[in-house]
């Protein structure tokens, strides 16, 4: 089956742009410092991984996307806030991402912190209000908000990364090795994909299925992510190299480049097992996920 | 009419620190230090004002408040997560809080940063997960939700802070400390009990009398704040004078102790006109009010 990726991928980030720039108070709204902050890194780039893979699971069961693009955005924040947070001194103390000054640099410490808590809460701010205005089932969007704060909590991103910055220098398992990247971002990609079948109102089974293919190719982009910081990519827009500067947990690292490649592949694989019965509707979310591991950004 | 507010307060935080306890994960859950620096703030004091708040007011219509302790554990967990980042090095580069060391004292920059953003994170999961096991009314559950995002974010307490650290060592207007202390403080307070209405089925109108109580003794109570600041209190746990070190806008700073003291006051009398309607079923609510212009921590 023919299926133009890259266009759908370009309309896709669009069409959540949009969105994003509706959803967003304007930049000068009072303060506009913080206004300015939380606008400055939600459109410094991105892919718009998480928002495209949420519609696209919600897509195989229904056709009216536009109704749940509240939450395809509040996904997109979280990952926004995590990144700057991430950045911070006191943790990566990066200067740059997607080729342009991370928040602290530009806006310094404090706001950058805030700038990350308030897309925080402007995420479960803004599902909870698309909750009220959209129609939807309330029962299922209070599941979809649990499934969020569930993958950016204790349970997910904060506990995978607090280990990130543990194991970094140190000596590490494969398994917490496994633990980071399954915390750190297979975590919110599985729920970006688990959200959209929940509001789509799927089956317990269905979910579950979708969940398992979630899951797996989380962990195959994360396994790309380490390999692309060492072979490079066209488009990356970070320096090359900055995980083995850090002496960071990777899976190059530790298996190296071709058994990462290796293990990145057999996820794919696996995770389209959980796509057969879907059958030609869950065509672009396999078309994502060999994306995923061919790209070179 | 006679009512035991020691006894009251005491009972109530009681409830409140054993709820807490059971929604948090256990210290020695996996990754061990995220968790206990997550435990060592929740833990750390306080009186517990917004869940007591909520509560109370969640009992001018219902008896049953044990049903809604989880929206009220996350309104303290909001409010802690707020207080570790106000402390980082970045922000007010405090040392103590309540008697102890903060956060990052103890547990370094990047766990303290971690910690307050997996308190936001589990506040709204403990929401959403009470919503779908409690068998409250969903409609309502996504209405307290967007309430405490709504408080927490650009139009709450992010903004709060962002303006005070702005004005510190600089000019201000009284609608500018207004400003900050509206968004810094009421702002949470007044979503405390407005919360608490909704969950227990309010009218609008209740609701919406709830709210103006709220916003008026959440300024009183930020104002007696900066008040105790100068003149201290015996179980206040900081150092004195710690604002005017900081050249913080505050009331005091502005129209000095005596007209401060009067405007907190002021403000407690309007709040209490909104109250009327709810006859001695407002008791407490009254009597958390006069503690809180009374107090001496």
């Amino acid at each position: 089956m023919s299926f133009d990726l890259a266009g759908y991928l370009a309309e896709r980030k669009k069409i959540i742009e949009q969105a994003l720039d509706r959803y967003l108070p304007p930049e000068n709204t009072y303060p506009e410092k913080i206004h300015q902050a939380v606008r400055y890194s939600i459109f410094a780039g991105g892919k718009r991984i998480r928002p495209i893979l949420m519609l696209a699971s919600y897509e195989i069961f229904r056709s009216d996307y536009e109704r749940v693009l509240a939450f395809a955005c509040a996904l997109e924040m979280i990952h926004t806030y995590s990144l700057i947070h991430d950045d911070l001194p006191a943790m990566d103390d990066d200067d740059f991402r997607r080729g342009k000054p991370t928040s602290h640099k530009v806006f310094g410490e404090a706001t950058a912190i805030l700038a990350g808590d308030a897309l925080q809460a402007e995420a479960f701010r803004l599902m909870a209000e698309a909750g009220i205005k959209e129609g939807l089932e309330p029962e299922r969007v209070i599941w979809a908000i649990y499934e969020l704060a569930n993958s950016a909590g204790l349970s997910g991103l904060v506990s995978g990364q607090i280990m990130d910055l543990e194991k970094q220098g140190k000596k590490y398992t494969e398994k917490e090795l496994e633990f980071i990247h399954r915390h750190k971002t297979a975590s919110l990609i599985r729920a970006s994909i688990k959200i959209g079948a929940i509001l789509a109102g799927a089956e317990k089974k269905e979910i579950k299925a979708l969940e398992e293919f979630g899951e797996r190719i989380g962990l195959a982009f994360q396994i790309m992510d380490d390999i692309l910081d060492i072979v490079g990519g066209e488009k990356l827009g970070k320096p090359i190299g900055s995980d083995q500067k850090k002496q960071k947990a990777t899976y190059p690292a530790l298996l190296g480049l071709n058994k990462s490649e290796e293990r990145a592949k057999a996820l794919v694989e696996q995770a389209f097992k959980f796509l057969e019965d879907f059958e030609e509707k869950a065509e672009p979310l396999r078309a994502i996920a060999r994306f995923l591991i061919e790209r070179e950004y």
